[in-house]
């Protein structure tokens, strides 16, 4: 397949057969076209426009799009479309999909747009949605599955299989639960068409089946399900009684979500923000950690003014010059350890003691310091610069590199004992404070060693 | 659930288990487990003991073992195994996970092992396998899949579906192909089961179906799949030949270890190294990194060497007090405008012209800039420092966050259009050439303005 590539002729096009209101081109051009890449066009369009072709293509297809647009376009387009409007595309969605929806309207909109919507128990079921935390797998999972009885029999097992599977856009597994609708195990199609149709299906399910609990974190949930190499699990309130199933392609989209999330707190970006987002919402994202950063080097600035008399010292003035490279590594160095903690603790691979972590961290970071100190050594020869001043400078780098690897270890591991998400110490919060750090230790131990 | 904990106790029931060789209590405990948590068990075990489990328990769960098993652990273990025993296990593998553990063996020891295989048609799967590229779709497929004619009938489809699904852990799709094996459409179940027996599949199938060639880039078919909630996507060569197929499992685990990669690479981590490797390889994969910012670091020094004279300076000399701010905002801004452009081209978010991003990013600079500049001002003003001294300095940071957002955007598109992952410019080369290219500036504007 050549994947759909948007460009700005089609959008022309688009937008021409839609101001010349020619319905009949566009619905033939756009049923040609998967529901994520009717999405993009929109996201492209003006206001007007996308409503436009909205309002004109079948629920069936447009309910999807919603669900693949923007969170931007979509809340300026649902304002746009009347309750009655939202619940028939609500209709054609799975529950999980259309409660996603739902929860991004206003909370007195929420309770007008159910009430429109005609099947009753898809209202309930969206209802009993939106009471889970988001990210929770209540929140995750979709009420739509086929669930047989125990008591059954094969046969009618097939027969209210059948039926099920009508509302159910891809199967995955067939949960088994008794009369107290408790999950009791699942069944595979192979086992079922191998066995007479009379057989109770007591007898042929398999006993042993994963499953979350409906209050279980999402990134557990995703975590247990890239684990165990699993395309949906069921999910059970604490009682046992199965509530609804999770699928591999909300995991998928999860996964991107968190992984984007900890990349961009990296960066210092804080918020979920995009390359097309307005300036006032990238600002919003970005000045707070900048704000950080420059308080940071505010506070450095009154450390070094406290070491402003080496000015005075014609030979040891050098010192000064090197802050930049000080900060520098110092930044490095602490990123680099608290990103390694940061990806041990989200993959588990963190499992043994605090203090062996600390200590590895320490040897290596005397084995790279070592190796820059000795570029720092030849560099001074090859400048002329004094040798005390360079094995000052190589031995306080050492010890900067040093307390830089464990605050970059430490950090991390603090925050997610008190159930802050560690990722948020990786990027300028580690710089910001490695920086202070590192400098004064840097200009502390000069101090020591050359007696100024 | 509640998920698989390991813990030292276990850990040391089992190694009793092994020196007392209680092979029928070992074998009655893994049977609880699951594959992927025998293997967290193997990963922290001695090798000699590693070796032990994977001999004991059947080739049918170890083989899902070998898959699960760190890299590393698996390496050694497998130097352990026979030619013979590691056929074994791969006989009972699908032949992607097959082919993914044979191309990690010496080359000389492939066929070797291959040879051992006793299902001629697995083996030579798994060597067809072995020549695609590891990052292409070819490299991700499984050769397992099940495919009808569109010449059969829905009664003889049935059947040899049946035969086929034996083979298949999980059926997903069913492919249609034509005489020349050409992927033609695909099949729902549903629609088979609602046919009469006698039906020729010519009139069953559905034409449309999405496809990937064998020479597409890995990411891009993670794309494709997540894009478009696909669990399954056929792969055909330049003929339009079925030749595999991949399923989101895979995905799933290329879409972690890309977003792992990225957010090393952010982090100054080259290659792709946990918490618990050797301080070999972590020493390996940091300090390339390390020694880049030293050379920078290096630069700067040099820099400031020509700026020495302001020290006599009484009033000026405090400019030297703010190299750190300086270089931590061009880092910090740098790095956010970097993160921004590789996000929005890894999701194709950044399709405008390059003009039009960097207009945005020096509005968005010049907004932050003078925000922060602010801060600068009212700072000098508590601390008394001289109002020009002041102004200078909000004057020349507002210079640098703006050249340091034009070349955070800049280098990975410039990295991007060159075929480089743009990614590689987050992080330490960012921050390096921002530090010292933003001291230059600093002083350079300071000076301008000052007259010194």
């Amino acid at each position: 397949m050549t994947p759909f590539q948007l460009n700005d002729e089609l959008l022309d096009r688009i937008g021409l057969l839609i101001d010349g209101q020619k319905n009949k081109k566009l619905k033939s051009l756009l049923a040609e076209l998967h529901y994520a890449d009717m999405a993009e066009i929109i996201d492209e369009l003006s206001l007007e426009r996308g409503v436009y072709l909205i309002k004109l293509v079948d629920s069936e297809k447009t309910s999807d799009v919603l669900t693949e647009l923007d969170e931007d376009v979509r809340e300026k387009i649902l304002k746009e479309l009347s309750a009655k409007e939202i619940a028939g595309e609500l209709e054609e969605l799975d529950t999980d999909d259309a409660a996603d929806i739902i929860g991004e309207l206003p909370e007195e909109r929420q309770e007008r747009v159910i009430a429109q919507i005609s099947d009753e128990s898809h209202a309930e079921d969206i209802r009993e949605l939106l009471l889970y935390d988001e990210n929770s797998a209540g929140g995750l999972m979709a009420k739509e599955l086929v669930k047989v009885n125990e008591n059954w029999t094969v046969l009618k097992c097939v027969r209210e299989m059948r039926l099920q599977a009508e509302e159910v856009t891809r199967v995955h597994s067939i949960y088994v639960v008794d009369e107290k609708d408790k999950l009791v195990g699942r069944l595979s199609l192979k086992d079922l068409l191998n066995h007479p149709t009379k057989e109770p299906i007591k007898n042929v399910y398999i006993p042993k089946v994963d499953s979350v609990n409906v209050d279980e974190n999402g990134e557990e949930v995703a975590k247990i399900m890239s684990k165990y190499d699993l395309e949906a699990i069921p999910v059970v309130d604490n009682n046992g009684v199965l509530m609804g199933r999770i699928t591999i392609d909300d995991i998928v989209d999860l996964i991107k979500d968190e992984a984007d999330k900890d990349y961009q707190m990296a960066a210092g970006i804080s918020q979920d923000v995009e390359a097309d987002d307005s300036i006032y919402d990238l600002t919003r994202a970005r000045l707070p950690w900048l704000t950080l950063g420059l308080i940071g080097g505010l506070g450095s600035v009154f450390i070094l003014e406290g070491f402003e008399n080496i000015m005075t010292h014609p030979e040891f003035r050098s010192l000064f010059f090197f802050t930049p490279l000080i900060a520098a590594m110092a930044g490095n160095v602490g990123v680099q350890s608290s990103a390694i903690v940061v990806q041990g603790l989200a993959n588990g691979v963190i499992k043994g003691s605090l203090f062996n972590l600390l200590v590895k961290e320490i040897g290596l970071s005397l084995i790279n310091g070592l190796a820059l100190s000795m570029l720092i050594l030849v560099f001074g020869y090859f400048v002329n610069q004094p040798l005390n001043v360079s094995i000052t400078i190589a031995l306080s780098m050492q010890c900067v590199i040093v307390v830089a690897a464990l605050v970059g270890t430490f950090v991390p591991i603090v925050l997610n004992k008190r159930g802050i998400d560690p990722a948020i110490a990786t990027g300028p919060f580690i710089t910001t404070s490695n920086d202070i750090f590192g400098i004064f230790l840097f200009f502390y131990i000069a101090k020591l060693i050359l007696g100024f």
